[in-house]
């Protein structure tokens, strides 16, 4: 793979200097554009949810591109969801079937770092404080502005990847297009970031290793732990209505609503209202949109081509894997763009489809079901026959998040588990009464053998 | 209603002088804004499908602001679908119960003459070519490029409307504004406008009074009549991939083409391959957005709110409806828009999504079902339920065509009357067999008397 054509990359958030390293590696030659300043020098907010849970997708991408030694000293493993009810009791669900199978907090901006760091350890420059402001398809130009100088500037290249997120400034330029296909969807809902700072003696306030959620039903809160002894805590509340961040206006507002519905997380959070006004309500968006690109000029990649809400913890899991899947296309095809971009969208637009409808989904399960018996006596007998029939019955969250198999294929079996799942669970109250013929029956009628990537 | 707040309307195609006239009438202060030259100076194409069909509720907005005699002698009735088999035979479908139910062929160009002569002679001005190149939300300016002179011009006024169609340069201020829901998506169709001119003594070459449809799977050919005596014809075909535009390059792939699918039509257009190239391929795009207002500032109305595909023949009446419903609205709350904007978004999306989502369907019906033979007899079943259980058993094509109930009541009705459809008529052939002792059970358990609007 020896062209020397020029790429460029909008975006060094996540997928976009993960990409970078794997395609210098293949001795391509390309750059990135920050609109941000250099984190490392500077404190800023990465400007989004604080934590974020990687798994098995993001791992595999990392330790492709050997990065993974790095990033496995600054997590946290979360064994699975621990459930704080209204009067305090815990309920402790695991994520996977054993101890190997956990979700990992990491902090976005040290994943950031590292990803930074190792970029330019392989010699590629990180371009800071760029802002596209505009993106020319034809002239394969994009356009910059310097966030802190006001300087101008026009790159120009061989290929424009996309990489700049949920409201891309690369994509706005695809809507010129003609024929682009293309759909933002708002949930109702906004978040809110807050923090529980460590006890005295700098350990975490709760149990380090699960998710703690406080379901209840239209709305909840949940905190990851961070290695610095903190819990980063997101506020999910419609925007408007009953329960909602309009009605949530001064410091005695936000008093009454948490020691209604969340004393004891409350009694961990000492500034509270100081935390609560300081950040601003989040929105969050669905994007869906194709083609994600055009002839060999450009590429759009991550939440730029498929921006998804962040219930069932795959966004970045998601855009790494998009950079799994290209490389392999690439690794395929060689340089040769227009087919490995085809091939791309052909292959991957069916899955991230699949889970960004998942993680709608997966809202309601985190914020009302996981407080309900019911539900959590389905996900025991989910466990009971993943162990009974290895490889065959797979629960869903356990496709998604431990396994490689395609989004598309975890939510189509998913529906296929859930019907099973009903008849079996339906008639009984404990899992010793589970007919266990039936399942046998059921199972191996209705599922074949998982085939993992 | 005396407040005589200036309201700019963008856009005069046929939603705006429809209700700036409404809008007057109210003693309101109004003005229209035109991208295009008037097209009674100068002559232009009026830019998509040369003939619309006029249904129930396009008729009932033209007669509420008293239009409706001059578009009368301008229409001609179309009492049913004629389809053309490849050996050239013949077979009539009638679209409503009796000759009634009829649905009017009308020059869109016409249409809009006439609505801006009633617009003028309200004392309204339009004005010319005055492409919206901005529209600031927060200003509530637009501001306008003169086609012409190129002057530029910015327009403040309290209201602003845009009714500028399905890439309305309105909504494109709407996406900058804070959880902005909106999706395009374009069918894999495309559209070609041809023409088949009158018989030497002037006459329609094939009857007039019928929509004719050349069917033949997964692409298709129509024509409707105009009052001069040709015929406005569409091909319909995939841009790409089998019988495509991307196969007919030149001429002698058209007349293979036509020879082969449409050898009838083809003896009827003598300028065939000279009419194909001088037309571009039109795309088909469905829009749909919320919300459809910003506080008393601007609405978004017609195609710029809700763009559909035209399979259903429903777009204009649709508009059309679109400002009945407001203006019965603002009847009820007065110039009070926030509640007036609020309310018409509450009580009109759902409707206007129902219709976006049928008129995909009815592609499938036009191009591929209407061929069948027990598709037609299934149709005559319906007709005779309709007659037999009238105002109870109404065939959804009537609902949406004769009738003024909402889009969302026929889509669901629908629904509901196929499945009683199938029941009744997958046993027979002949609608002699039809078993009404259970069709008489089936209607009267699954549906209420119809509340037509």
């Amino acid at each position: 793979m020896a062209s020397k054509e020029k790429i460029t990359i909008v975006g060094s958030g996540l997928a976009g200097p993960l990409l970078a390293i794997s395609l210098k590696k293949r001795g391509l030659d390309v750059e990135l554009y920050e609109r941000r300043p250099d984190m490392r020098k500077v404190h800023i907010s990465a400007g989004r949810s604080i934590n974020l849970a990687l798994s098995t997708r993001g791992i595999y991408a990392l330790r492709e591109i050997g990065v993974w030694p790095q990033i496995e000293k600054i997590i946290i493993p979360m064994r699975g969801r621990m459930m704080h009810a209204l009067n305090g009791a815990l309920t402790f669900q695991p994520y996977g079937k054993d101890e190997t199978e956990v979700i990992n907090s990491v902090s976005r901006a040290d994943l950031n770092i590292a990803l930074m760091d190792a970029a330019e350890a392989q010699g590629i420059t990180i371009h800071f404080n760029q802002r596209c402001t505009h993106f020319d398809l034809r002239e394969r130009a994009v356009y910059f502005r310097d966030e802190e100088t006001d300087e101008r500037k026009t790159v120009n290249s061989e290929l424009v990847i996309g990489a700049d997120g949920a409201v891309s400034a690369v994509r706005r330029d695809f809507l010129k297009l003609q024929r682009f296909n293309f759909s933002q969807q708002y949930l109702d809902y906004g978040y809110k970031e807050l923090t529980i700072p460590p006890n005295s003696d700098g350990k975490h306030a709760m149990e380090t290793h699960a998710l703690h959620i406080w379901p209840r039903g239209s709305f909840m809160l949940i905190a990851l732990p961070n290695i610095d002894g903190t819990f980063g805590c997101i506020l999910f509340l419609p925007f408007e209505g009953k329960n909602s961040f309009q009605l949530l206006q001064n410091n005695s507002d936000i008093v009454k609503f948490f020691e209604e519905n969340f004393p004891d997380a409350m009694a961990l959070m000492p500034r509270l209202a100081e935390n609560f006004f300081a950040n601003p309500v989040g929105a969050m968006v669905t994007v869906k949109c194709s083609p994600w690109s055009h002839g060999s000029r450009a590429l759009l990649l991550g939440d730029a081509a498929h921006a998804i809400v962040p219930f069932f913890g795959q966004g970045l899991n998601c855009s790494f894997e998009d950079c799994t899947v290209l490389l392999g296309l690439l690794d395929r095809y060689g340089p040769n763009w227009p087919v490995v971009f085809r091939e791309f969208g052909a292959a991957r637009k069916v899955n991230t489809d699949a889970i960004a409808d998942m993680a709608i989904e997966n809202f309601v399960e985190m914020r009302d079901k996981v407080g309900d018996s019911r539900f959590l006596f389905k996900k025991k007998v989910e466990l009971a026959l993943e162990a009974k029939f290895p490889g065959l019955f797979v629960p869903k969250y356990a496709m998604v998040t431990f396994h490689r198999v395609p989004y598309s294929v975890a939510e189509s079996r998913g529906r296929i588990q859930d019907r099973i799942l009903s008849e079996l669970c339906d008639p009984i109250a404990k899992i010793e009464d589970l007919d266990w013929q039936r399942a046998d029956e059921l199972v191996h009628r209705n599922l074949t053998p998982l085939e993992d990537a």
